[in-house]
This record gives structure tokens, sequence and C-alpha cells, in this order.
């Protein structure tokens, strides 16, 4: 059986986790849980198992260096190096490209966090058998909550290691959301996706034919630079940029699902890096990240910073982030509203 | 009439509004209401004003060019030097020791905020009024609150232009704060003073005759070095330090107080910074001081900041206070405890 190809993605700027990540610094590349950046997390999750071959990341040229050291001397890998951000498809179709036409691609971003290692590479492994039998596959990712800000999956008939999707919905409102999650038959669509490199450019040239010519044209058309691909810009800067769900998942007549529960998080908020980091907190449930934090009778406050001292005093479910020249104080119900902050906006 | 003599006191280190009052920068020399520093708005209120005479500062060596930058070519202006710190009691002593006989001083701690100068000023034409009557003079502040923090007056039989004080009350418990406010007959004890300075040496002799013969000796072996007045720093350093309540006011059979409503606040805490401040609110009772600061969804915060950016979302009556290498999240309850927290006590 050859092996499964991890696609790493590196995109998006992130506005939600300011002002600790950045534009020059975004999600992928901090620690935020444990030691290592998401990025290491992710590229430890499919390295040192025979049963993924090295991976292949996508991201854009600014963090070029910063991939490089994270991805350090990892055997086989490869950088396609994205000339502007266009979205997930052409990101994934590039990849899929530059695979064998029959590779197995397991996409995942790099901006998540995933608690249980071995259920992602159980489910990959599931994904990959659907895969294989010419189905494009979606994680499903077991829904704990009603959340409101990320797109569901409905299941439809069983298939074997996974489901038929019957839809996809978009962010539901929360009366939609509670329903989901009481009928038990809708999972978070994660974007963690697996599908054959050659299935998934044919699906693209079918719903997207524009975009697949033009995603031919640049990798034609690019040239290698060590384990670096560049594409050809003009033509990756001609594509309508979409996504991979609406260009070709919500399109195929051929889209699955695994489900899983594995821990995840997309931390996509100060609130949600909080609940990632709930096996660090003490027994008042403050999470202390960086140097030196005093809290006096608070409870459930995240503290963070790369310096300065903060002290706090009776704060409950409160985040208190100090980085660089920002220091930002919010209250968990808040933490949706920090992408919109004036500091995140003009960054 | 000879002129009223203002004494301005200097003392304290004050960990209450760390970390922006510091040792080397206590709240007298900060600029916490207005542009002035409270120290620069108690000498404008005895100044420009023929009833004054020119003022008498008793401060720390270690504060000696802040206190020169805020004297600044104020005519007639006097320092003198503590060699160390030993209480309010021996501060004035040293003062009344330096002033003719004959001369009401008034008493001005630096560290308070007075909204209504006219008010002030008429409180102290009364209460010099009684000190040429040989009384020992306290302004008994109006009461707003049940305040539990502060020493209370009971007023005793009317006297011209006050009152003879009944008795001293160290810091009640809530119920008897709430009783006292409630009976209309008890001040809050400000810490303002006036008397003759040869009665109050007298009276200090009487009742503290160490220290005055030590305060005499430090006065006696001190010397002038221009405006700044150094006295013996082993007599003075020899004095058992104690407050002028409980060496003098406590004991005295000729203790008066004049009541006066004059929007003083002692700017006790971080809470209390905010109702000085309430004027310069926003809409949302949101008081902002320094540079960029970004409020979403907050009510009742006071964020303070001398350069780093503060960006606050969904908080309500909290203070946020940025300076240095510091920051402090405090709820208005918590700002009570200010002054425990690490960073105060080890600086």
């Amino acid at each position: 059986m050859t092996a499964i190809h991890p696609v790493i993605l590196c995109g998006g700027s992130g506005t939600r986790l300011w002002p600790l990540s950045r534009k020059a610094m975004p999600k992928p590349f901090l620690p935020l849980v444990g030691e290592e950046t998401l990025f290491q997390q992710a590229l430890r999750r499919v390295a040192g198992d025979a049963r993924f071959a090295p991976p292949m990341v996508v991201a854009g040229a600014e963090h070029g260096d910063l991939i490089a050291a994270g991805l350090g001397d990892t055997p086989g890998a490869r950088l396609v190096v994205e000339p502007c951000a266009r979205n997930t498809a052409p990101a994934i179709a590039l990849a899929a490209a530059l695979l064998p036409t029959d590779a197995v691609m397991l996409v995942c971003p790099s901006d998540h966090h995933i608690a249980d290692a071995d259920a992602f590479r159980a489910a990959a492994l599931a994904a990959t058998g659907l895969a294989r039998q010419d189905y494009l596959v979606s994680f499903g990712i077991a829904a704990d909550r009603p959340e409101t800000g990320y797109g569901y999956l409905e299941r439809g008939e069983p298939l074997e290691g996974g489901y038929a999707i019957r839809r996809f919905v978009e962010k539901p409102d929360l009366a939609t959301a509670q329903a989901y999650l009481a009928s038990g038959n809708f999972s978070w669509n994660g974007g963690i996706f697996a599908f054959r490199a050659g299935h998934l450019l044919a699906e693209l040239a079918a719903y997207r034919p524009e975009m697949a010519r033009l995603v031919a044209e640049a990798v034609a058309g690019g040239h290698d630079e060590g384990v670096r691909f560049h594409p050809a810009a003009d033509p990756f800067a001609a594509i309508a940029g979409d996504s991979i769900d609406y260009a070709v998942m919500e399109n195929t007549a051929r889209a699955a699902m695994v489900p899983v529960d594995m821990g995840w998080s997309d931390i996509g908020n100060w609130a949600a890096l909080v609940d990632a980091l709930a096996d660090t907190a003490d027994a008042a449930g403050n999470v202390v990240r960086g140097g030196s934090v005093d809290l006096a009778d608070c409870t459930g406050v995240l503290a963070l910073t790369d310096g300065p001292r903060i002290s706090a005093v009776g704060l409950e479910d409160v985040c208190i982030i100090v980085s660089g020249d920002e220091v930002l104080v919010t209250t968990r119900a808040g933490a949706q509203l920090v992408g919109k902050l004036p500091g995140a906006v003009k960054q």
C-alpha cells in the first residue's frame, strides 16, 4: 500500500489571536499549546510513521523562513511557495499537481490543535481507504457544543470507514446549531481532507475549469529552488480565489466524511486557547503562559506575556495578552470581537 | 493679620497606586488628575493669594529633585529635607521649629486631590481663626460613603468657625461607618491641620517630650543649603516615629475641627482615581489616560498607559494600568489589594 501524502497548509494571517498572532507571525508559527508551534505539531503528527510520505507544505513566500525553520531537516519535505494568497482550492490544487496522480493526499491546516494524534492518524487511514475508492473525504469533527462559527457536515448513508455527506451547512444560527448537536447527525467541517491527487484535479476541472487551467499553467511554468517549488506568479495571480469547500466539496457527487473525536480546536480566539490549555490550568482555572504573572482572586484567567509582568486582581474569565507594544484585555465572551479591534485590523 | 504658612508634606512611598506610583516616583509627583502633579496642585492651592505665605515643603532627600522641579521659581519657598522617614509628627515638628512661634501653619499632605480649591481656602481661613485661639485644628472632610479605610472625627460643641472634636476614631468596621454616616456627626480625618507653630511644639513637648527634644536638636544642628534646610541626621534618626494624630491630636484638650466639603479624595487606590476623574469619563463611564487606548463594549473602565496600546473588550469596572515593564489589571473591588501584590511589595 502506498503512503499517505500529507499536504500542510500554512495560509491565512489571522487576527483573532491578535496581538500575539500578527501578519508577520501568524498562528501556525506560535507555540500556543505546549512548547512546539502548531506547525511543528502538524508535522509531528505525520512524522516517524511509514504510513505517511514526507510532508509537502504550501505557504506564502513571506513565511518561507518560518517554514524552513519549522521543517528543520525533515527528510524529503517539500515547500510549495504560493506567489499570492488565493484561498484553499488553488493551494490544494498546486500540491495535487505536484504529486503522483494516484497519490492519496491528506490536507491538513496547520493552525489547529489536535490533542489526540492517534485518533487523527486512525481517521487519516479511514479517509485514505475512502479516497482510494474515489471519494473526496472531509474529516467530520465531533461537535461538543452548538458552535455557530463553523461549517457543519450532515451524515448520509454509511460507507466503509465513514459516511457519505448528505449536505454541507455554512455557519448556522444558534437554534440550528443546537438542533444539529441534538440530532447527532452533524459534525464540524474541520478543513481536513483526503483524496487522490488526480481525482481532486479532475473534479476541480469539472467545477472550476478556469482555476484548474491556471493552476496547471502555474505549475508548468514554475521552477524548483532546493526543496522549494515556485509556481509561475502570473497565472496563479490570475486565479479567482475560492475555498476547496465551495470549489469542489459542495459540488462533487462523491463527498464523504470520516467521523473523528480527537480533541480538535481551531484555537479561533483567546477563549478557545484557554480551553485548549485546560490541562495546564491551576485549581482556579487560571492559565499562565510566558514570564512573570501574579494573580490574586482570579478564576478562569488567561495571562500570557512576552516580557512585562502581568499582575491581576479579582478577575473572572478574562484574557490578558501582552505582546510587543500591545496589551489586550478581553472577557471570554468578548474574545470573538478581538479581530475587529483597531490594533488587529490596522496591523 | 499675619499670613497662613502652608507646610506641604511629601512623605510616603505608596503602593496602592502601583505600578504607576513607585518608590522613586510616589503619588505626589504623578499627574493623576489634570495635567499637573498632585504636588503642583497642592502648591497652586495656596499660591497667588496674599493670605498665604510662601510654602514650606517637608520631604525625603530622595525626592529633592522632584520637589525642586515642582517648586519651580515659587518665591520664598523652602524645602526641609528629612534625613529619614519618621512619620508625620516629626516632619510637622521640624517645620514648626523653623517658623515663627506665632505663625499659623497649615499642614497639607500633597498626595490628595481637592476639586474645590475655594472651599479648601475658606476652610483654611476658618481653621486659622481657631488656631489663633489656641486650638489644634483638623479639617473634617464631609463623608459621602461609609468608608472603612479612614479615620473619623466626631463633632463636639460648636466653636467659632468649627467644632470641638469629641473623639477620634480609627478605621471603623462597615456597620460602624454606616452608623457614622447616618448620624451626620462624623467627618473623615483628612490629615490637614492648622495650629500655631509654637503651640504645636508645646503640645508635642507635653505628650512626646523625647520627640520634641530630638526635633529641636536636629534643627539646632542642621544647616541651610540654598532654599533647602538639612536637619542633623543623627538626632532625627533617633526619633521613634509617630503620626501627628497619635502624638498630639488625640491627646490634646484643644482639638477642633472645621467641616469642609471640597471634593476631596486621597486617591487611595485605582478605583478612587476613577472617581476623581469622573468628569473626564465618556458616556459609558470609561476613563482613558495616556496614549493609545481602544475600548469595545466596556463600561467603567480605567485605561492608563505610558506607551503600549491598550485594547480591551467587554470589561466592566476594571482598571488597566500599563507602566514601564508592569501591566496591572484589577477590578474596582480588587483595587484595595493592589498594594499587597508581589510587584508592589518587592519594588
